[in-house]
């Protein structure tokens, strides 16, 4: 398969500079657009900020204590920037919570051949204490076709792994995430008894990833676990000499009743149209380990950092210029779909909502969509902007944008995701292992930089 | 200062891709470019070879045990690769040892202000012990005003950092290595007694730099030591509040007699041109702390793997493609003027030279030098390549290539360097931080991939 954009997109893409870059407003823009990258780079807050909400709150799943201290501290940020107002928008959250260490056991059927494996229940299973033979499954057809005479009593273990050969990992992720969050009912629905997850990473290591999965209600609900790689691939290679093999699991996670949380969010008021909103966003909650320096710390300091610079630089935007600290992405999206629905009670237009959810790693570009009837015009515009970025090596393409702001689609204003360089995103994502030493400085100062530049250049130019 | 490219070469940039991207020939070339990044990503050994040169050889810095270790594993290694022709390459290096851990003290002239500080010895240093008053100096014309009247006795600190507005980090290091280099002469040409160089990277933290230094035999020769950032920054303090206070060192290191090495080479013959030469080349020494992981270990295994996955996906090319493990890159070039002057010798014409030593990060592109005479009919027919890289995200520019093919420069070939994500780099550049583990494995292989994707349409069209 043929990686990359059409050519024609390309074409698109390879015409507009030369336009615009012969012009003086292209100039003076190209002069603050460089202000902008030299003040994130100099006086830049975002890695401090990241250091103390990686070592200070810690991780933060909707619902717990940790989470509400990120409220907390992010309001608190937030009233030190000066800006023209500084809120808290209340959602109910989801509440689950992990409980005692998970035991996840291979007991050989001959002696000697037990071992412990590496894991982390999914984030909304239900605990559970089971023994049973495994499967091991690689494709949707191959438990289809095994059904309840192959799986009935069973714990599957899915093991597709990630497509090393996909060059953006994101790409990779979409095409196997689908194990993890409906695997368990779809075995469920056979008689399986639990289920054992690949982690999804490309890394061999011995860190599970844990992540969200949705019990389908037609179905018994059945505990779910991740395990590391290594694990996966020793479980693999057991199962082939020793088929009768069992796995002893035993998960102490469960589900409280719904929780009150917020988002967090601040904002500069326009003065020409303080209705229509350029939105920066991230979210503030994370999984239960690690720090959730990379998912999503990175993205909430580099949006408040956005805000911050434009106002320190002394800009005075003509659209309102809004931060918003998103609660609840990974496991309910509650402050997403609280956050469009006042919106559209306000009668807001969201003009450009811009979602930084994918790592602080340097950028490469800005991703696009938006409503068909609108989106065109959006993107050619768009386009005059991009050779400003060139010196920064940014591109911009069309694409998906975030799920913190997917609930706004609606509304027809443009849609956009931040896209870090995507290579080690992965290595990382909801693992003990997002810790902040694996962020570096630069790059989450370049990425706070990037988007502040696109809301420069949105709020001067409209769209 | 405006960052980033003129808009005349973007323009260039930009209007080829559409004009090859119609061709059915591109969209062959599209094939097999994609067959060997999904062989890199796949079947990539760079990231084993790595390993093993990191943790069982470690670093090696020229005339060391290490290297000549080195030299035995690259040529083991090519060796097993079924190359046409697998051969060591004479060249006499220097042979400067460190010698016992360097001694580096802060006494204050009050009591209880007295610090150790975290230092190397710079790479050519002489041997010393003194103890003296320390003047902080932060641009050569601060120098050059204090003359020897200011700086006659004293031990001379050069504290000018990396600029951090620079975007690609080779720029802000091209902009503060002379203190580094030059700097030990230029203060004893005022009578200084030793200096003291800030750390040549933008982290602020307690692993001191080292790198090489040059005497210029018109002034004696003082002993010249790296000090960490975090050092830097406390002295300087400690220095405004304390103009008096004095600075201890001890350095043993010293210089041996010149010893004998090797460039590690290995080709694949070419059917119809064989006496041109396509060369991927790297440096297989490195300094004496850490592994020379990404300085530039990871050079070294992305050349070998280019022309392993070109063999192994069966290509047969039509000029020579030659992989060079150059010595001593470090600290005196010799075996790139060695490669230079054996190439001149049997009468070879370097086609295309492509260095791989800015560390084994995301491809970014590719940047091109060459004779003047032809480099613009090269650069032309280059860009008609760039688009086949568009999905993998690489950029062509103009500009440098790479230390060890330099010496090549006269022979009107085409010179390059690969050129990977630069934000790391300088984080572990000559520290004891520079380890394997800073590697992260498709980073890696991409970077194989693109320089193997490179030879292969360089190879096919000739320039």
């Amino acid at each position: 398969m043929l990686k990359g954009i059409s050519c024609t997109l390309y074409f698109v893409f390879t015409l507009s500079p030369s336009a615009v870059s012969q012009t003086r407003e292209f100039q003076a823009d190209a002069q603050f657009v460089d202000k902008i990258y030299d003040y994130s780079l100099t006086e830049g807050r975002c890695y401090s900020w990241l250091e103390y909400l990686s070592l200070n709150v810690g991780h933060r799943l909707s619902g717990s204590a940790g989470a509400a201290k990120a409220v907390e501290w992010g309001k608190s940020m937030l009233d030190t920037l000066g800006l023209d107002s500084v809120w808290l928008q209340p959602c109910m959250v989801p509440h689950w919570v992990r409980g005692e260490k998970e035991q996840v056991k291979v007991i050989g059927s001959k002696k000697g051949r037990s071992f412990p494996m590496a894991a982390l229940a999914l984030g909304g299973s239900i605990p559970g204490k089971v023994q049973a033979e495994v499967v091991e499954i690689k494709s949707w057809d191959q438990l289809e076709s095994l059904g309840a005479k192959g799986l009935k009593g069973k714990i599957v273990f899915f093991n597709r792994p990630m497509d090393p050969t996909k060059i953006r990992t994101f790409e990779a992720y979409g095409g196997c995430v689908d194990q993890r969050v409906g695997g368990a009912s779809r075995a469920a629905k056979y008689g399986a008894v639990a289920v054992l997850v690949r982690s999804v990473t490309m890394r061999i290591d011995d860190y599970p990833h844990t992540g969200t999965m949705i019990y389908d209600s037609a179905y018994q609900k059945i505990p779910a676990a991740a395990i590391s790689t290594l694990a996966a691939e020793n479980l693999s290679k057991a199962l082939k000499e020793d088929p009768e093999l069992k796995v002893s699991m035993q998960l102490q996670c469960k589900s409280l009743p719904d929780a009150p949380s917020y988002n967090v969010i601040g904002e500069i008021r326009g003065s020409e149209r303080p209705n229509d909103v350029i939105l920066v966003g991230g979210h503030l909650d994370s999984w239960d380990v690690g720090h959730g320096a990379h998912d999503d710390g990175a993205g909430i300091v580099q949006c408040m950092d956005v805000l911050r610079v434009l106002k320190n630089l002394g800009y005075k935007p003509r659209h309102t210029i809004r931060c918003v600290m998103f609660m609840n992405e990974e496991n309910g999206l509650r402050g997403g779909k609280a956050y469009a629905k006042e919106a559209e009670r306000k009668g807001e237009y969201p003009l450009a909502s811009i979602e930084s959810d994918a790592g602080g790693f340097t950028p490469r570009g800005f991703s696009f969509e938006g409503d068909e009837s609108v989106f065109g015009k959006f993107f050619d515009k768009l386009m005059t902007f991009e050779p400003l970025f060139e010196p920064y090596g940014l591109r911009f393409t069309k694409g998906g944008s975030g799920a913190d702001i997917s609930p706004l689609r609606g509304m027809k204003g443009l849609l956009s995701g931040y896209t870090p360089d995507s290579q080690r995103y992965f290595d990382y994502h909801h693992a003990e292992t997002d810790t902040f030493d694996k962020v570096n400085k630069r790059e989450l100062e370049l990425g706070a930089a990037s988007m502040a530049a696109l809301v420069y250049l949105i709020d001067k130019y409209g769209l």
